[in-house]
């Protein structure tokens, strides 16, 4: 299957106009703080001086996975398609905040382990009834993959606008990513795995136990397509897919939180240049995260303690996203304005 | 001048009916970190489970400051009047962020030294034409501070919203600020000055240099109100004034950086309850700010590392204030919509 090349986005003479460009603009210089780097980065994304953000998406993926019969999450599985007709009903914490911040929401059923028939709004990409146990055996099978992979990039090519915002939904997903990213970062499996949904410090050790030996058990295989095919969920793959197709086009990819940023680690150890595209929307209050955003080279725009996922921080992060974009194109300059700008050696 | 009462929020009773009304939502308990303590903290100040962020303003309060003849800006007093005209033609940042995050925006001239004319848009409540210098005498007069303090009243006062965001403008206005805070909170001088609009080290010693014989000159001034004549802004006298009211009024108080934080120390020291109907938007990057946000209890929602003031992280903030009250009145429940709770004893 092939996988989209993506390029970096370093342009020194783009970046020199941008950065007199914001400079130009009534306010003290650096006094807009991280939405000053953010601005730089929209501009270099979108070649342009004056960057827009136009049509954003969300695309939530939903899947089920198998591990979950080694009782690593506190809800059972069937939450995952509970919370999916939640997701399309408009209750739940991703519809208000989508709704709030003027985020199309698009719910996109990966793998979910319930057939829901005919159900309006719900985009169906089914790879499979949910994975495989990976304590056992791999998730997926390396058709299953691809065919997440080859399905994410063509949603994110099918989008009208240029900022896409990445959620999840799936009961067990964070054994899954923590066991991913232990394996593609090499950082060591006690800093990787959290509480989830709410496990307590037994549920923890539980968890980790079951990772660490089905990581023993995997322990041939290292190239980042076979862990994913091995450890990771279809949404993720999905998301991984959908994530190097905006990049290649050029898009803004907002970052949500942990298991996003899993399927994130993935697609950067494909294509490293992904990661100039992403805006990352906050630090998770799930344990592994603020590394994972360390080991990205990421800063998180909000840090609420949040820990829900299904794209909830990426969604509250968008207008923080459009106000870098918006003082950039919007604001005077200390010439258009004749205000005076510093004095000289003061 | 009468000073608003203000009720402290606390009701044993509302708030466990608000606590488990957001135990109730479909997401695991405590998910959405700070944003429930929010809507908790909402619902308190509106007296009601079901909190709504209605019409909400954010009032601009400009003044000068007669402590610019000591050198203490690498701006000259006349970019306050500049930047007033700025904000009344949309071009300022404040303007791009409200008009972005949907918050009417109120610019008062509260004591610029400029005559503005009949100048469309602007809401004339000028005290004076600035303070005197506080290096000599006191900023102002008893009678010019409460003529501040009851137009804020008064401002505030005729809002139909439930929500008064507070911005500002003034060239030296962090001088006084840093006075105000090192007086009313007795925290060392040090930890209350910083670089202001951008002051080099040089800069930063000689302003604190002038707040330090500005305060060993009016040593026995001790008294909130006294403080604020002697040290404050005309826009800090009628910020607080406006808070007051405002809290009065059972507003939600969002407070910006630095300069609206030493406001709300002055209105705190007046009415300690002021603080419940507080929401901090940002942590400033002024060098004084997050010491003093720690001193006033409060956490602040964004830390962009902005220190631009005019209500710019205020602005920002809103939609996650919004957040917070539509998550509590939009979300459904695991009741209605049919999710099943967490595994008993998992």
């Amino acid at each position: 299957m092939p996988i989209p090349t993506v390029n970096a986005i370093a342009d020194a003479a783009l970046a020199s106009r941008l950065a007199a460009a914001i400079n130009a603009k009534t306010k003290p210089p650096g006094s807009l703080g991280m939405l000053e780097d953010l601005a730089l980065q929209l501009g270099l994304i979108q070649r342009t001086v004056r960057p827009r953000i136009e049509k954003p998406a969300m695309l939530v993926f939903a899947a089920d996975h198998g591990i979950v019969a080694e009782n690593v999450s506190p809800y059972p599985q069937s939450v995952t398609a509970q919370m999916v007709a939640n997701f399309l009903a408009g209750g739940a914490a991703i519809n208000v905040f989508a709704r709030q911040t003027g985020c199309a929401l698009q719910v996109v059923d990966a793998g979910v382990n319930h057939h829901f028939g005919a159900l309006a709004g719900l985009t169906d990409r089914k790879v499979a009834p949910g994975t495989r146990n990976f304590a056992r055996e791999p998730a997926m099978s390396a058709d299953q993959r691809d065919t997440a992979l080859a399905h994410g990039q063509a949603l994110a090519d099918a989008l009208p606008g240029n900022l896409l915002a990445f959620g999840e939904m799936g009961i067990g997903n964070t054994t899954s990513a923590a066991a991913l990213m232990h394996k593609l970062s090499g950082l060591p499996l006690a800093d990787c795995v959290g509480a989830g949904t709410g496990l307590d410090a037994d549920g923890v050790r539980r968890k980790a136990a079951v990772i660490d030996a089905a990581v023993a058990l995997h322990r041939d295989v290292t190239a980042p397509l076979d862990v994913l095919a091995t450890f990771g969920g279809l949404e993720i793959a999905m998301m991984a897919g959908a994530m190097l197709k905006a990049a290649e086009r050029r898009m803004v990819l907002l970052i949500d939180g942990f298991i996003v940023s899993s399927a994130l680690l993935v697609a950067a150890r494909l294509q490293p240049a992904v990661l100039d595209y992403c805006v990352f929307a906050h630090c998770s209050g799930e344990h592994g995260h603020a590394q994972l955003l360390r080991h990205l080279g990421g800063r998180p725009l909000l840090q609420l303690g949040m820990r829900l996922g299904e794209g909830s921080g990426a969604a509250l992060a968008l207008p923080l996203v459009q106000a870098a974009a918006g003082f950039l194109c919007e604001m005077a300059t200390f010439e258009s304005a004749a205000v005076s700008n510093r004095a000289a050696g003061a």
